[in-house]
């Protein structure tokens, strides 16, 4: 007999079914079948590795159908997203709400970040519920939004401009500084994406531009992708982490997989098995701790400026 | 405040993550988020409520990478399905089996139900080992393979005609009228479709050619697809359950969904929730009795011919 | 300056809009492009240099809506493919149609091939219109149809025989062994895909099951793919052409491209273009003879038995 | 013979092939053709009719691969784009300079339209060569890039502020102000998306918030999206152009058609017929008159504030 080739490694294996299996076990037993099963039980892997390295307002959205008849719902004045519908009026009313809340504050230019702690606080001390907002603020994690004017909370911060002239200016180009000073403190960082687009590309450039004040700086180590877009068309939604690498957004050696498939389907059952997964591990972890409520954040006592990009890395400290 | 409009009845609830959850605990917990994540949730449901209704000589496939030297790998005899690796002696080998198996049988023509049949028994005698023919050969289950010209086994029936003339006859035409009696005999019937391709408009045109001859047959009754090709290229893999309807392939009241996902990753998740759901229901339940063996298969003890359809239901009998 | 890097070799260049343009002119112009569009200028290069090396008993589709009431459609017994509407009793009266012409037949086997050019020729002789099988019939070009039982034309195959039993006998097994003695004959042979499924690994495992017989053989040597489904989910119809060549299926040199497009926008305007640019080099090659009426067809005058493989090319006669 | 049914009224014909074809020629031939196809030849007509009812600093890209060692390519820091390549240098370079620019602007708050306009014409004037800022520049065309700070021009207006504190401003919020207020002013807007992302919801949304001050607004009047993105999965870059009548981005009667394709293939043979087909129809318009390079920009005289909604369309004034 032949011997066998050099490629010929790794047998694939059946996925073994069960009765009673939990999120976790599902995801163990898919790391030996093929494709983007194979690729959502690498991603679970990445992430624990990941882990051991270091680290609302609530109107609701309705269920609906995807063969709605648009020009009826337009009359009742309800907005579709594929399957799903929500309340023109609320939306309305979310605006002047965000509009009113913007008039509270100094006229001056706010990061996104600094912008949506600020509405995540109010929104939590209005409504005391958990959403992504309110659960950042009180968990101090940043977040940035680069394309805040496309979306509704910036027509509110419009309608707040019109009610208040001076008002509404958001400072996106701060958060470009911010989010790379915040690579150049901890290099050792990692890129997750959910479904493409502005952010992709955002947490990307952000190594890009750290990298050009640091030397340390080296791409993140880790990247995951659950997208439903395909590399082909030259998009950076579908784009592959393979050309994040050839940018210098990744590192050549990052740990690193797309998993191509509907966030709905894939997060809910890898964030399932990394509730039980990562408990450990995140035991053994010193989280970085952000201040996040001023103009300047800060990211373990030290300030995180958004006027002037930082040349220092943290292990240099 | 305006009245609700009768669009905005269900709430779309964000998916509660929780350690140590079980596939049919996540999928449930599915069932108010938004997109595939809630059409595979409501997968798990069809096919409990169907159930309510009613009723290898084993090489090895190997782990491999999309980013293969494909050249390289020719030159080793490894042949590639994207990310996974097969060894092409190995397939010639089988190739071999195959025509060998096929020179044991009488040289007449075998719709592939009966040829299927007796190749799962063969590799069962052989090996004794677990897979798709001879779980299907060990439960008397029938498989059709419409497009069995198309694949490796099919190149092995031309090699044994190639050692033996007249052999290696194929009946593709029988299997359509078997396949539609089978619906003729027990109208309430489901179509479960994984990935498109030749099976998803053979197990479909079906129910057509059954209500043909039968006007008791009225499409299927339950509809299940997990794809990924999709409708506006106008091909079947890709096409819509509504489409189905338009054919009366399905009943304009089937209950249906379609699962926009790679069945790699959704497939096991739902099969794990399944295992502890439909035990109870399969409980109540007589499943249909096959012999699957000879020239005729029988149904309940009724033959189901390939030689002419049938216009008699289970009901009627 | 530094040293511009050797991948950075041919600029791409911007697609110069002018009035007037013919599609052989808009696909010079796409050659420097990027994304698809250089791939279809990349598909017409190859076909170029492809023919360098040496064409209804006519029903309508109907222009429909994919926004259809399809329980309406079902009522009206009107089928639907996405956006295109066809009649199901003119369905229903061609599968009779057929189910007749195929009771003139003797009651033996055909291959595929066989069987469609027969048909093709009763289509002309009783319409005279122009179609697929009516133009390679008056052309003798051989076209397989391997998953022929998965079909309308199939399902008339399927009443033939509850009319008559003993017809309707497709030997799609011989299909596999003359399509591979076409390629053992004439060994530089092109696999052009459009859209991908159940014809595209058929016209390339012929290529496989050839080298099998025939050491001369070594894969198509020009292959060209206008398909819509991607590699990453594992199926065949989005497999790369890369993959192709890791089975021998492609040789691995060949010319090769894969256009991620619906081959309703780019076919158009590939052939328009052909139409210009494929007479002259059509007048430099002598075209294969086939003769395809009977139950062996021959090429050149040299038969291509279904009965068994041929070991002898062309070149070696 | 049954009466033919209501929704089997206009007959698909089959694409005629001739030498010597224009792009319009094409065009006008797929209009009876089925699925995308025919879509491009909506969007061809669609163009048309819109056109009735009223109206660089040149580095390279490469010609590249999109199997390439990305490892080497960042080695020899050349960025990849699918098939495409960049240099990395040549990219810094350009940061470099736009941060050059911006030092050169008085330091106050642009909005993207400003900042694009002022950046097209130090383009024109360094390098006098044709691009689309410069193009903009010369014909007065706005410009706006509401997710300006995810991009290479973001990263140079960082690197601005790092060398000259309060410089790098860019008011994204003015952009929806002026936006809404463009369609405001003249109510009868087409909504132009090719390839989804940020500047389709971006359009879309600037009909929803102009209509929130103005009563005379209804959505845009024609729609044109050429798209690789899906519906299915929620995103806004796939979204249905139904999805956008629901929420009043497009007027319910509005003309729209989604085409499904690359860009780079549906976009030339596109513009190369409507060079030939828009030229008689274009005499017959007056195009709105802009003025663009200050901070307040006008439209045939009137200004277009960025600090306040107005509520006067132009049919009033």
């Amino acid at each position: 007999m032949k011997k066998k080739s050099r490629f010929l490694q790794t047998p694939i294996e059946p996925f073994p079914v069960d009765a009673g299996l939990t999120a976790d076990q599902i995801l163990a037993r898919m790391e030996r079948i093929s494709f983007q099963g194979r690729n959502l039980a690498t991603a679970h892997h990445i992430w624990r590795k990941m882990l051991q390295d270091h680290e609302t307002r609530g109107r609701h959205h309705y269920v609906g159908s995807p063969h709605a008849d648009d020009a009826a719902l337009a009359e009742e004045r309800v907005d579709r997203v594929y399957d799903t519908y929500a309340s023109e009026d609320e939306f309305i009313a979310n605006d002047s709400w965000i509009a009113e809340f913007v008039s509270t504050l100094d006229p001056r230019p706010y990061t996104s970040r600094e912008f949506l702690y600020r509405l995540g606080g109010h929104l939590w001390k209005t409504t005391g519920s958990d959403g992504i907002l309110t659960a950042a603020y009180r968990a101090n994690v940043p977040i940035f939004c680069p394309a805040i004017a496309d979306s509704s909370i910036g027509m509110g911060l419009s309608q707040a401009r019109h009610n208040k002239p001076g008002t509404g200016y958001i400072d996106v180009i701060g958060d470009i500084i911010e989010s790379a000073n915040i690579i150049i403190r901890r290099p050792r960082t990692a890129s997750i994406v959910l479904g493409g687009g502005t952010p992709k590309n955002f947490i990307n450039q952000a190594s890009v531009q750290a990298e050009f004040y640091s030397d340390e700086v080296g791409g993140h180590r880790y990247a995951l992708q659950i997208v439903t877009d395909v590399p082909h068309f030259g998009g950076a939604s579908g784009s592959s982490l393979e050309e994040a690498q050839s940018w210098g957004k990744l590192s050549s050696d990052s740990a690193k997989v797309s998993v191509q498939a509907d966030a709905t389907i894939a997060l809910p059952l890898l964030v399932s098995a990394l509730a039980t997964t990562a408990a450990p591990l995140l035991q053994q972890r010193a989280m970085p701790v952000f201040t996040v409520a001023s103009r300047v954040m800060t990211i373990d006592g030290h300030p995180v400026p958004n006027e002037r990009f930082e040349e220092v890395n943290e292990s240099a400290v």
